[in-house]
């Protein structure tokens, strides 16, 4: 079969680590026998330098004519590029959230956690992980709530007043409700619902749909958090977590925690899902425009996005198996990038790392 | 002198420790030369079940009558109290923003630091944590933002929508701004502002303040963070921080997951100042109703808050280093409710830690 991949390289390592996914990729449809075309599409910086804003109306119809979006990273440093002079609409940043909106990449998938090969790097103690260590998916909203309502600055009696919105209605709620009970299906079966119900009322409407939605999977146990208890809860005992399902920002917060507490941050891929099978997969982590350019960036993330794309959009699933037994089979040949290394390992660069990777296919 | 202070005791543990708190301020007042008269003021689920409402008219001028307000815990088990099968504007938390909103407490601080004794207790690995430790305050907006913004829950076309709004205006941003400075000069002088910038128009707005604010402390280094990156950083190097200004829904979470990182959240107390010296003190933990009555609560972070009433409220400031003085020597001696237990050490009950903290006085 042939695919059609929209390749968004974007800012700072996002290149680098692309071209590490898109060499894993030719080596896995070399032997299962397909084909990727890829199509390069400008996003972030690099398209607001090349054409002045952050997300052309092409580079949009070029990703919903393809099967599937890959992405590295984008943005830079943001208090000396010039990208952040612009206005905030201009940068790199918005380019993103108008694609998630554009695409109608409602659910984003984010899973962390523990590579029994990384525990040393994890920052929580030992007697906190225990044996079995953690492994959780943050099904996170991505197309509402205060990402996307009406906002405003205005001066009001001479005293300067921003408004922002948070609205989220019952469909919203149900679809991504059900992504996160149906993932909960495939996995341990538990879905711990995060809001902020004693203060929200779009909490408490997500709440009750949450509640009926429940219904429908009589298998699957649930509960419900309040998002300050959640960022406590996921220091304190991580293990307990199997789906959090919670609204836009509350997820963004929450799942840059959750991927902080598992020490390796390089290792976690996330994808973004619409009501089709186009998608969008990119890594956890940001563009690290310190380092771009001097082979230093982990690619595994983003390789192991390719992986998640290959599961989701196109529907290969023992082509997505693959890849990700080839970034254990590294991992336990003690092979690291520096982010990740420690002693008695044998320290790659993002290219070596990649060439590995790709030789274990 | 004499000072009228206002006995907010609350539920679950609540009447416990704030009993200890009495018992240690009684001793400084007997070292002193002062005299407390304290007013019970009934709120959250005491007040509900004696008067129908989390929070009466009355018992809010009682509030205002009072030089100070020192506060136990409110809210009960949220799945099996009555309490919460109430509409929301009646359940005890309502009563608790109720209270914030109508003295005008737009400050909260909530320390949190790692005791030394207590070092085990630390989720974090000592290798992150090094020698040094961690001592921070969040300085977190409490009357604004998301809490007090308009809300409405709507059928629009048989579909239900709930609406939340988040506002910010210059003057509330600045006043807490000031207040972060301010705390900052007694301390490390560093502040890192979080906002969700890249976002949204309040978090811009924030922005664009705390740096005119800045200019008026040109001994305090600043910087801004984003909330998803603060999370993150809390676990990664909790070192960094000295003082963290933020908003009220963004100081909620990120107060709770630095609470967390201290492994003793029974030890930290919190502060919520007005524009006058009233201002309400109160623990950072929650009723905890399932160990409510047992005698083994932990009064400290009670104590504690009463110490900061002393300071900040009173102008009491070696009648609080006192309290201060005297919860370091029972740690030093090895006394320890259940909560921060380990091994070697001796466990007290929430009475008897009381009377040893009192007894140090
Ligand atoms: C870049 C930013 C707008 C984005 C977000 O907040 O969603 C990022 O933090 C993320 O989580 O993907
Ligand atoms: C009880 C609740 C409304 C409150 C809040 O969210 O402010 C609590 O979590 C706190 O932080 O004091």
């Amino acid at each position: 079969m042939n695919y059609k991949i929209a390749l968004i390289k974007g800012d700072g390592i996002g290149p680098e680590i692309v071209d590490e996914a898109v060499k894993v990729l030719n080596q896995v449809g070399e032997k299962y026998g397909h084909t990727f075309d890829y199509t390069r599409v400008l996003m972030g910086g690099e398209s607001i330098d090349a054409c002045g804003v952050p997300l052309t109306d092409e580079a949009i119809a070029q990703c919903k004519a393809s099967d599937s979006v890959l992405m590295g990273s984008i943005g830079g440093n943001t208090t000396t590029s010039p990208w952040y002079k612009l206005e905030p609409s201009l940068r790199p940043e918005a380019g993103l959230l108008k694609l998630r909106k554009s695409l109608g990449l409602f659910a984003n998938i984010r899973p962390a956690y523990l590579y029994d090969e990384l525990k040393a790097a994890c920052p929580i103690k030992d007697e906190i992980i225990g044996d079995q260590g953690f492994d959780m998916v943050i099904m996170r909203e991505l197309t509402g709530g205060l990402y996307f309502g009406e906002r405003k600055t205005v001066e009001e009696n001479g005293v300067l007043k921003a408004y922002d919105s948070l609205t989220y209605d019952e469909n919203e709620i149900r679809r991504i409700a059900i992504k996160g009970f149906e993932i909960a299906m495939k996995r341990r079966k538990n879905v711990i619902s995060v809001d902020k119900a004693n203060v929200l009322d779009s909490s408490r409407l997500w709440r009750k749909v949450v509640e009926e939605v429940a219904k429908d999977y009589p298998e699957v146990t649930y509960s419900h958090m309040l998002v300050d208890n959640c960022a406590m809860q996921l220091v304190k005992n991580p293990g307990q977590f199997d789906v959090i399902l919670t609204e836009n920002m509350f997820g963004d917060i929450l799942s840059d925690e959750a991927s902080e507490i598992t020490g390796s941050i390089g290792m976690l891929s996330s994808a973004s899902l619409s009501e089709t099978s186009l998608g969008l997969y990119e890594p956890s982590h940001g563009s690290a425009p310190d380092i771009a350019g001097t082979n230093q960036a982990n690619p595994i993330a983003t390789i192991l996005s390719a992986a998640m794309m290959l599961r989701y959009s196109l529907n290969l699933d023992k082509e997505a198996d693959a890849i990700e037994a080839a970034v254990k089979a590294v991992l336990k040949k003690g092979l690291r990038t520096v982010d990740i290394m420690s002693e008695g390992c044998t320290q790659l660069g993002c290219k070596e790392m990649g060439d590995a990777i790709a030789a274990e296919i």
